[in-house]
C-alpha cells in the first residue's frame, strides 16, 4: 500500500467505526466537519457532542503534508533517513467519553508518516481508563489486544504492553491514566517483520476497536449510579486532562508546532472536576480503583 | 526584615485574607491544613470548598527550606550571588473561583527567596480573570494595583503590567487569561530602589488583595445569570486549565521538584468544561469577552 491507499484505508475505518458508534449510541449523528490546513492537506472530523450514551467523543481523519518540522532532522536515530525535507503523515484519533460512569474513557490514535526520501514508519496506541476498573472487563480489553499482536509476533504484546505502561502514566500522581494497552511508534521494518507485515498488524489492530468498546459499552451503558460515581467519574476525568495537558507528547507537539487546536484537545472531556485533597474511603470502589492504577500489572 | 519576620508577615496576612473572605462568604469557614516538607519547612493551607459566593479556593502559606535545586546553579544573571547550597523560600498563594459567572476568578501570589550567601530577592503576581470583562471593573482593578506602583516606583506600573500580559497568555489560543495585572520576579535592590524599599511596595501589594477583591465580590454576588452564562464560566475555567497546567512556570516547577500536588494544584477549578469548536454569537457579552483577551489593553 502506498500513502495514499493507506490514508484512504484510514478513512474507510473512520466509516465503520463511526457507522459502529452511532448505532451503539441508538441513532445518535457525529457531526462532520472538513478542513483544510494552509500548509497542506487537511481532516475530516466527526464529533459526538451529547449523545445518548456518549457524552463527548471524537473520531478524526487526518492527512497532511508540507515541509517537514525541525525536529526530524535534530533526532539522531532518524537523521540517516531523512534525505528530504517533505513530509506525509496520516492518521486517525479517537478518543470517547461516555456519560455513564461504569463505561469507561477509551482512546486509540493510528498513525502512518514518511519522508520523500522514502524513510516511512508507523505508530499506535489504544488505551482504556476505565472509571471503576472492573478486573473481567481489563482482561477482556487486553485479551483483544493480545489476540492482534500475537497473530503478528509473539513479543508485540509484552513489548506494547509495557511502552503503554510507561507512557500513559502520570508522574506528579504516581498512577497510570488508566489500565493502558498497547503503544508503539516508528514500526517500519526490522530482521524478522516485512513493512507489510507490520501495515497487516498496525491495520488488524484500527480494526479492533468497534468490536472491542462496543462490548464494553454494551455491558455498561445502562448500569445504575450514584451521586458519587459520577463525582468520582469528573475527578478521573480531571486526571485525564492533567495527562493530556501535561505529558501527552501529540499535544504538546500539536500545539508547539501551531496545529489545529480544536483537533488537538478534542480529547478533553465536556465536564471535569478538581477536589482539594480528596481522599477514597477505605476498601472503597474508588480506593481499589486507585490500588489498580500501576505499571506492570499482568491483566491476563 | 529578616527572613523569620517576613514569613510571619505573610502568615498574618494570611489570617486576614482569610477574615476578610469568610466575611465576604456570609461567614463560610475556611478549612486548615497543616503539612510539613521532608526536606525542610511546610505550610499552612486554608481551603474553602462550595461557600456562598465561592465554590473553590485556596489561600495557601509555605515556608520550605534545604538544599536548592540545581537550576539556581546554571542560571547566569544568578550564578555570582550564589555562594551556597541552602535556600529558604516563603510565599503565599491565592485563588478563588467563585459560583457566579458575574463574578472574576482572581490569583495572587508573592513569595519571597534566599540563599545562604546573602542574594535575596521578592517575586510576586496579582491578575484578574473576569468571566465577563466589564469594562469599569477592569479599570477599577488596575488603578488599584497602579496605585500601590505608583507610591513606590513611577515605572512599576507599566514594567510589570507588562510583564503579567506577557506572563499570563495562552500562545495557542492567541489570547490572555484575563486582563492581566502585575507580575514581577527577582526583584531586590537596584540604583533606584533599596531591597527595603522594594519590600514596602511588595507588602503593600499583598495588602490590596482584599479590599480589591471584596470590592468586585460585593458588586457581582446577586447577580442574576442565566444558564449560557454558566456555560460559558465553565468554558472559562477550561483556559484557566489550560493555562496553569501547561504554560504556568510554578506549576511545571513544582510538578517537576516533586512538589506537594494538593497545593500546587490547588489553583484548578471545581468543575472545568470542553466543548469542540464552541463558536460565540456575534455581538454576544461572550464574544465581547473574547475580543478583550488580548495584550497591551490600557485599561486606565
Amino acid at each position: 500500500m502506498n500513502k495514499i491507499q493507506i490514508s484512504d484505508w484510514l478513512k474507510k475505518l473512520q466509516d465503520t467505526i463511526c457507522n459502529d458508534l452511532e448505532k451503539a449510541d441508538d441513532g445518535s449523528k457525529f457531526e462532520e466537519e472538513i478542513w483544510e490546513r494552509k500548509e497542506g492537506g487537511g481532516g475530516r472530523s466527526r464529533i459526538f457532542k451529547d449523545g445518548k450514551y456518549i457524552e463527548k467523543g471524537g473520531v478524526l481523519f487526518s492527512a497532511v503534508d508540507g515541509v517537514a518540522p525541525e525536529f526530524l532532522f535534530t533526532e539522531k536515530e532518524h537523521s540517516n533517513n531523512v534525505s528530504s525535507k517533505y513530509f506525509f503523515a496520516t492518521g486517525l484519533s479517537i478518543v470517547i467519553h461516555p456519560k455513564n460512569p461504569m463505561t469507561p474513557i477509551i482512546h486509540m490514535n493510528i498513525r502512518y508518516f514518511e519522508m520523500d526520501g522514502g524513510a516511512r514508519w508507523l505508530g499506535g496506541g489504544i488505551d482504556l481508563t476505565p472509571h471503576y476498573i472492573v478486573k473481567e472487563d481489563a482482561v477482556f480489553f487486553h485479551q483483544a489486544l493480545k489476540n492482534v499482536c500475537d497473530k503478528h509476533h509473539p513479543k508485540y504484546y509484552n513489548q506494547f504492553k509495557k511502552w503503554a505502561d510507561d507512557y500513559f502514566f502520570i508522574p506528579h500522581r504516581n498512577e497510570t491514566r488508566g489500565i493502558g494497552g498497547v503503544f508503539f511508534d516508528r514500526l517500519n521494518e526490522n530482521e524478522e517483520m516485512s513493512f507489510n507485515q507490520n501495515l497487516a498488524f498496525w491495520k488488524e489492530l484500527g480494526e479492533t476497536f468497534s468490536p472491542t468498546y462496543l462490548t464494553l459499552i454494551q455491558k455498561t451503558k445502562n448500569k445504575t449510579y450514584t451521586e458519587l460515581n459520577k463525582q468520582w467519574q469528573l475527578l478521573r476525568r480531571g486526571r485525564y486532562v492533567e495527562f493530556n495537558l501535561i505529558y501527552d507528547k501529540g499535544t504538546k507537539f500539536g500545539l508547539e508546532t501551531n496545529g489545529r487546536v480544536e483537533s488537538i484537545l478534542m480529547s478533553l472531556p465536556k465536564l471535569a472536576s478538581w477536589e482539594y485533597n480528596f481522599k477514597t474511603k477505605p476498601n472503597s470502589d474508588e480506593a481499589k480503583t486507585t490500588s489498580l492504577l500501576k505499571k506492570e500489572i499482568n491483566w491476563i
